[in-house]
């Protein structure tokens, strides 16, 4: 591509850099701005300058915060001895949005990854063996992915705090509500007839 | 969706506001950014400040470029008897990419299009009529999209220039090279028809 300006060539170029986004697309996002008022631009500018110079993580739960500590680990109400291991802060919000939740999270910041070249040592682990040896926690509940990398980190996680003898589990697997069984993978569908579960059970949670 | 943090709520709303991406895909790039070093997201930042504050549009063709007349229009090369009308910047990019035409552009910024509020006041319109008027231009080539705004805004155009006397044309529309004859659209396919050209002519442009 060529460009009639430096400008334009440095922001579009800039705007590439983000996953997703091609120059194609930079381009065009960047012509957007370049119609909308300063101020637009202005204040997307600063947001993310803001976000990146300011952000704290909180350092019980390595959430995203704006203070040291979280509002879901400063919560009184929230149970300390339930621990839910996640992957990244969009975890934490989508398990949040299901009400269901009222322990406290573990934000690990990604998984163990040979390939992408993330291993144990680039995780938030060893503060999460620390909350467990402690003695405050009485269950670590997985909720990563379940990828080979999910259940890698599961299982790395699970040899680590095995000595400490508390309960561990993950969330369910199985059929979405609202989903055709015939449409199902196998492999959910028959995860899903191992591990059933009491019909009464079935009964309380709707 | 809610939020463990202020900052990164503004952020994401921020980065939503650009057309085409949703809050999901928003906080997916701001958490990538927060995974970068913030060399980048300031990098970012500074290049989208810096193009809409000091990017100007050329006074000759409306062209964006970073001094007060654009290297296009700035070029003794280039024929200034031949006008080439587009709707914006990335047309002249993809026309400048075919190194086929060497005369100079004028960019309109838009097209008449009743519907989301642009009327030939919105657009550059009179410069280009002035030009013509002047005496220099010899020719205008009208490169819009054939959409209803496209033909429009040509119609449009073509009336005001109309009392001068000068050859006006349009960029020719048919089956594109490599095309399948068979996939084509029947106006596409009519037009190349009626518009045939002598054989003799398609071996020059090859």
């Amino acid at each position: 591509m060529e460009f009639s300006s430096k400008l334009l060539e440095n922001a579009v170029y800039e705007v590439s850099q983000l996953p997703g986004i091609g120059k194609r697309t930079a381009l065009r996002l960047v012509l957007h701005l370049l119609r909308q008022p300063k101020d637009q631009t202005n204040k997307l500018s600063f947001a993310l300058q803001n976000l990146r110079n300011e952000i704290k993580y909180c350092a019980n739960c390595h959430n995203i915060s704006d203070r040291d500590i979280c509002e879901i680990c400063a919560n009184p109400k929230r149970d300390d001895s339930l621990v839910c291991v996640v992957e990244d802060v969009r975890d934490v919000m989508a398990i949040e949005n299901t009400s269901q939740f009222k322990g406290k999270y573990h934000v690990l910041g990604g998984k163990i990854s040979p390939m992408d070249g993330i291993g144990p040592h680039d995780l938030n682990i060893p503060t999460l063996v620390n909350k467990v040896k402690s003695g405050v926690v009485k269950e670590v509940i997985f909720a990563l992915s379940s990828t080979m990398e999910g259940d890698t980190t599961n299982f790395y996680i699970y040899k680590q705090i095995e000595p400490y003898n508390i309960t561990t589990s993950t969330i369910a697997r199985g059929i979405a509500i609202g989903d055709e069984l015939e449409y199902a993978d196998e492999i959910t569908l028959g995860r899903s007839i191992l591990n059933r579960i009491p019909f009464e059970n079935s009964l309380k949670s709707s």
